[in-house]
Order: C-alpha cells, then structure tokens, then sequence
C-alpha cells in the first residue's frame, strides 16, 4: 500500500466506524499531516481517494465533510427462501450468463464473476508460461500425476496457512477449476434424491451440479451480515435427511458476507453434532482487503469432514482452469472422481501456477489488485447510490469484487437485462442464485474492471432503467386503484 | 512417407496378403528396384526395415526370405465376458496405473497409453504456445467459450470429414481431454442403478466413470478382428434395459481391432431398432496406418443417436487436456454437463492446438508419428514373438500404439507385475479392461516408446518371468498328479 492508500484506509475505517458522523467536519489536511506524520500532498491525495468513493466531498472555503450514506448498507434483514427441498430450475439464465464471454461479446457484462486481468502484476504468469514452452522437452505434454503436480500442491499448502488450515501438499488434489472441485465433493457425498442445505441466494454454478446430479437444494436463510442462520439450519437438520452443507462462508458469492470467526466455529460443530459433511467454497478467500484473510470453516475441521474447494481463478485467472480440493477423510472417494472427470488436470497451467507463488509473483498481484478492488468497490457503491432507485440496498463485502444490490420490488431483473439489450449491457440477475428463481429484484455487480466513465455511464443506465420500472409500477397502481 | 518406406510398405502388403508366403524368397534387390524404379540403396533400405520387423531374413548368399509368423495374430476367438450387468470393480488396479507418471516414476512403463511426446514434429506447438504467452495482452487467461473456442470447433469439424463425418462446428463442444467428453456423455443419458453395453475388454476409464456413476456393465463378446458381437448385442438388447452402448471400434483400446465398414453400420442400425444411443470413443481414431483412416459409427449416424468421444491426448498430447464431443441429439443437456463439470476448457491450450492444426503442422506431426509407429509395432511384435511364452497370441493393429498380449492360461499379469516390481518395468494387466477382473493372462504394451535396447530388454524380462510362472505353473501340476 503506499503511503496516501495507508492515509485514505485510516480516514475510511474511522467514517465507518463513526469516529467521524455524516455532515462532520474531518480534520483539515494539516491536523492529518501532523497527526499521521505525512506530507502535504500525500493528504491531499488521500482525501481525493476519498471523494473519488464519495465517502466526503470538500466544500470550498470550509473543509471536507462526510457525505450521508443515501442507502443502507446491507440487504433484507435475512433472506427467506422455501421452507422445503427444491429441484433446481434457472439453467437457460445461467446458460445466457456463462455462454456470454468478454472476448467475443460485444456488450458490457457487468455481471460476471471475472477479476481483472489487466494489471502488470499477471505479467510475470506470461513470462514463466512462456519460458516453460520454449525450454521445454515436450515432457510438459504428457499427464501430470492424477492428485497433481507436486510443486503447485506444495505451495497450495503453504497459501492455506494464512487461512488456518494446516494441510499436507498430499492432502490436496489439484482440479481443472474450482468447478471441478465442487462438482466432485458434490459427487463423493451424494446419490440423487438426496438433499443438500445451501445458503441462498447461493453461487448458481453449485446449484446446477445439484440439478445435474439429480439432487435437491434446501435453501437456508441466510443473514447478509452473518451469513447462513445456524439456527434455521439446525432445524433443517433435525427436519431433513440432508447429507451435505453447501457454503461459500467467506466474501460469499454473490451477497457478500463473511462470517464471523465465531460462527464459522459453530457451522463445524453442529455438522459434527449431526454427524454431516460441509463442502467449503472458498474462491475468493485471498482477495480479502483486511490483514490476516479471514479463515476458513476447514480451519476447525478436526475429523476431516470440511471438503475446501478453492483455486486460482479469481486471482489469477480463470481460463487457466486451476483449482485445488482438500476433501478431508474424502480423499479416496474424491481421488476417483476426478479420475473419471477429467483424469489428471493440464500439466503446464499447474507447472506455471507454482512457480508464480513459489517467486512471491502471487502475493505481489494479490496486493495489487486488493488495492484496486477495494477502491472500486467504493467507487461503484457511490455510482450506485447515485444512480440507482431510492431505497436500493447494496452489500458492502470486505473483500472480493461482487456487489449486490436490491432494488425495490417493482424491479424484476431479468426484464431489466430485456431492457438493457438495445444498451448492449447484461448484469446477473438475483434470480440466477436461487433454486426456485427468488431473488427477482436483485443483481449482482462486477467492480473488479477499471473503473472508466463508460462503465459510470452503464451502471447509470442500469440505474435509470430501474427507476422506469419503479415508475411504471407506481403508474399501473394508480391505474388500478 | 519416405521412398524407402514406401517400398517396405509394398512389400509388407504383399506379404501380410499371402503374395508371398513363410519360406518365399523375395525379388531380389535389383528386381525390386526395377519394379518399382527405385535406387538400389532405397531398396536395400525397405529390405533392412522389414528385417528389422523380422518379417523376413537375410541368407547368405542366397537372398531375403519370408519368415514364419510363430503365433497365431489374433486372440481368443471371442471374449467370454459375464452374461450379466455388473458392478465395476478394479480400481485400486486402475489407480495404480493412472496414478504413474513418466515425469516422476523410475519405472518403464510399458502399458501405459501415452503417444510418443518426443518427436521434432511437435516442436511447432511448443513455439505457438509460448507465442501466445509471450504476446497475450492476458486475455487468454479469460474463460473462453462454455463449448469451446471458434477457432479449435472450425478445426475439429474440418479433420472430422475424415472420417466421414459432416459436423458444424456448433455440433461440437470442447472438453477437459476425451475422459471428460466420455463422462459427459453417460451422464448425460443415464441415471445410477441403469445397464451401458460395452465391447470387453474395455477401456478402465469408460469402466470407472460406470462404477462412479453407479452404472452397470453389461459386457458383450467381443471379436478380436472384427469388434463387438453384433449377435450377442443384439441378444442383450432384447433381454436388458440397455440405456447406452458404449464401443471403441476404431483401434480398439485394448485389443486393437477396427470395426469393419459393414459393421459399423450394422451397429448403428442395431441401436436405431432398439433406440438406443451409443457412445463412440474415436481418441485413436486418426492414428490410422491406412489412408484414408476408417469411417466412424457416427458417420452413419441419421438421427443424432451417437455421441462422438475424441480428442488430441493421443496424437498431440495428454497433458494439454484437449478434447471434444460430438453430442448429437443430446447437445443441450451435454452443454450442462461440460458446465457443472469444470465451465468452459481453459482458453490457451485450445487456441494453440487450433493454431497447430490450421497451420497443417497436425496433419505433417501424424504422418511422421504414424510412420513410426507402423514400424514399431513390427518390431514389438518381433519381440513378443521371440521372448514370450510359446502359445502367447498377439494383436495386430492397424492404427494407434497399443499391443494386446495373450499370455498362456497359467499366467496372471498382476502377479506378474508383482515380479517384475524389482526390475521397475510396469505392464498393464488385462484385468484392468473388465468389469469383472477377467483377461487377467492378458497384457498391454506400448509400442509407442522410442524402442532403444533397454526397452528391448525390458520385453525380454516380461517374456521371461511369464515363462518361468509358466514352468511354475507345469511343475505344480507335474507335483499334484
């Protein structure tokens, strides 16, 4: 972090925690110079990082002030999905996601769950890529070993640490994406017709392995603060067969929550007390914009019934397709399920993945780029404060680069992406993370581009168009009343 | 093909259609050269490689001679498989082999099914990758389309003509190697508990993603010239509730057959009548030692009943994990499969080996591997025939590397390769190839290796301690009577 970064992180920690109050006065660039020991225009810069967020304005003669926060920051108190297993429906939206990519599309997609991958600091991956073709005796084309290569699962444990998991490099199995990892899990614990508990709404590429492999997803409120509701899914133990718990527990995809430590702990345990198996997406895990990341549920799984499926594709870059699975007391199982998935995964990717985090290549990008999202998060909440309908909820994740936003009722999503065809742009809509297409009124944003005035101009018209919405449903009321 | 080889390659046809029979003196050098108006040096060559192949000798002063083929070229007349679905069983046998790599393990793998990964003809794809990494502007490290790159599906579609076979390049989706393309398919037609038809022996791969699935082989006899028993399927189609019929009837992996044009027909026919579909595994397909190589079931295909499997793992190489599917009538529900199994294939490998291809460096890489391994196999035959027990029959391939070995009753190749542990060879026991642990006096060799002296060695050892568990085996009945 450089210097005015350090200076804005203070002056923002102190705003959300109240230090400083809406309409205050922060102290003026000289009392920040005295008090944090920096120069003039580090403050300065610092301050317009600020405003750039639109966390202050600076009002002329008089000093910067904080700017009320319009929205508040978090979603409906705890989500409400179906009280009972549910098949899963919503592929076509999916399909019309995932089929849509940034190479040959020509709309904006600013829905997508895709990092940067623009920044300097990949570089040094095309670099050692590059070498490894070009020195290479072709012995790169043949099978890696079935579990992985042991140079990427050897760093693989040693990233896991800053995590809490303490894991051995045989412990892990390497994956073609963190997909294959989930869909293994999924495979090792289950038969169709089983029942597996989900937080909802829930990454939509888990819930269609449940559809494919014929099982049904129950889906748990989920607090947006917090996290899945131990309690609803304590009564959902006690109620239902369920042979498996689905979570992504930290920078959840797409509400993003992280939940606390402390109940992190309590998930393990009440799986442990109801003797089942919890699958871990931890994808986004590393891009946390807070020091230590936080941990993992796996970091309290003292039987070996956490299943942590992560990877590289949301760091470094997913048509790489390297993920990793530390499936616990699943292993064998878990061994032959990748086998008849796709045998053992691509060599080279796994060869180039290693030496780019043996090198400090990868801790190095990470930095980077946490730098960057963390700003634009703030950049794209300001945008959508701005632009988007009164009384739209937005989450505010500590890490990742996923927004989620509520917008009232009277905005149904996927009319809005009808709408947004002829602006060639196509956000993800809420109903994408649910088995039973809830979540109508919601989307998910992608703040992980750099931040131009073309993207500002599409999050506003994603915006104006949902208040056409909102207008024409207060008009047909009129009318009806 | 070079001259030389061209005139070998006369001769052998000749020789291999009873022109000229075991004991025959062949023209002489100079009688050749003027029949075929060829060098008297381009002759002597062709002459020495079929010596090599030990297809004929050389007298003394008396000229070149036919030499007696010692063992019968083919196998049990019909495999005798179980007349019942079954469950799978072998994999800790599977995972021994799968689990072996040539980048780590001391051992000569001799069964593994791994092409020749050292010829200068794959050099151009070492330099297109490392190409690509150099001038990426890091998109490559995007997702690339759910189906696949453009670029690769134009190419597939233009090499599948070969094999009589008209696909838009939208009739195809690209997988994570020919593995995935196979356990795509069988889910994407069955459900756990549902009865596949194989040819046996099969491919373990095929018969692991069954035992994954909860499937159930039905295994048919199976003609070691000729392929699976049309009769005996036709039989089981009547009795069972088949939900797929899954074949490799071009070099059939393990026993090296190629279906007959006629057959294949018949078996789409078959599987038309009884509307079924089929999976057709073709990852050898294009190894073909004639031209043009052998049309594929699924260029019979009428109503989008067979799902084509292949794929580059076997010609360019496994580690690069390129493989696609020809799904037929199944496309969208297999365009589900390939998502919840691993998203879309990683980006670069495809466009290299699409690059590879368009740029004729495939077609100029085949003929040179294919050229090779015609040669080699003679000459692996040549060994089989001199080191390996009297009465050993021999497959006799006309495309791929795979050498299918039937060994005298009183030889089991696990414990074979249980002795030959302290010699660090590995074969490949036929039991690995059937649902039930049969064909265990059966082996697989790769003839795909460089065949250096050690090698040659290495057969010998094989050859020698199935003797000897041969003359264990007389002794113990010598002792019991």
């Amino acid at each position: 972090m450089t210097r005015y970064e350090e200076v804005a992180s203070v002056l923002r920690e102190r705003i959300e925690h109240g230090l400083y109050r809406v309409g205050d006065r922060l102290p003026s660039i000289r009392a920040v110079c005295q008090e944090l020991d920096v120069s003039i225009s580090t403050a300065q810069e610092a301050y317009r990082q600020l405003m750039d967020a639109s966390l202050i304005e600076s009002r002329p003669k008089s000093g910067y002030f904080v700017l009320p926060r319009q929205v508040p920051l978090v979603l409906p108190s705890v989500s409400r999905p179906a009280r009972r297993p549910l098949d899963i429906s919503q592929w076509d939206q999916v399909l019309e996601l995932v089929a849509a990519t940034q190479r040959d599309d020509t709309r904006l997609l600013l829905g997508r769950g895709v990092p940067n991958l623009a920044y300097d600091t990949l570089k040094p991956l095309s670099k050692i890529l590059s070498g490894l073709h070009r020195s290479n005796d072709l012995n790169g084309f043949n099978y890696d070993k079935l579990n992985g290569s042991p140079e990427l699962r050897q760093q693989v444990a040693r990233l896991a640490t800053a995590s809490g998991c303490l894991l051995h490099p045989d412990d892990i199995i390497i994956t073609t994406g963190c997909q294959e990892a989930l869909a293994i899990s999924l495979r090792t614990l289950t038969q169709p017709g089983d029942v597996v508990a989900v937080d909802s709404p829930s990454f939509y590429g888990t819930m269609q392995i449940l559809k494919a492999n014929g099982l049904k997803a129950l889906e748990i409120p989920t607090d947006p603060q917090t996290g899945i509701s131990l309690e609803a899914l304590e009564l959902a133990l006690e109620q239902w067969p369920i042979r498996a718990i689905q979570v992504t527990p930290t920078y959840n995809n797409p509400i993003g929550y992280t939940m606390p430590e402390a109940r992190k702990r309590a998930l393990f345990q009440l799986a442990q007390r109801f003797d089942v198996a919890i699958i871990e997406d931890d994808i986004y895990g590393d891009l946390a914009f807070t020091h230590p990341r936080p941990r993992t549920v796996k970091s309290f799984d003292k039987d070996g019934r956490v299943l942590l499926c992560s990877g590289f594709s949301k760091t470094v870059g997913p048509g790489l397709r390297v993920g990793w699975l530390a499936p616990g007391r699943y292993s064998d199982l878990a061994l032959h399920m990748k086998y008849v998935s796709t045998g053992a995964s691509a060599t080279l990717p796994q060869l180039a993945v290693a030496e780019f985090v043996a090198k400090g290549y990868y801790e190095r990008h990470l930095r980077y780029a946490i730098r960057q999202y963390q700003r634009q998060r703030d950049i794209m909440i300001s945008w959508v404060q701005r632009y988007f309908p009164r009384g739209s909820g937005i989450s505010y994740p500590q890490g990742s680069f996923l927004l989620w936003v509520e917008l009232p009722a009277a905005v149904d999503c996927v009319s809005l992406n009808e709408r947004l065809v002829k602006h060639a742009i196509y956000v993800a809509p809420g109903s994408l993370f649910s088995a039973s297409g809830k979540y109508r009124q919601c989307l998910r944003l992608n703040y992980a581009f750099t931040l131009t005035p073309a993207i500002e101009r599409a999050v506003r018209t994603v915006g104006e168009l949902a208040s056409e919405m909102v207008r024409e449903a207060r008009q047909h009321e009129v009318e009806e009343t």
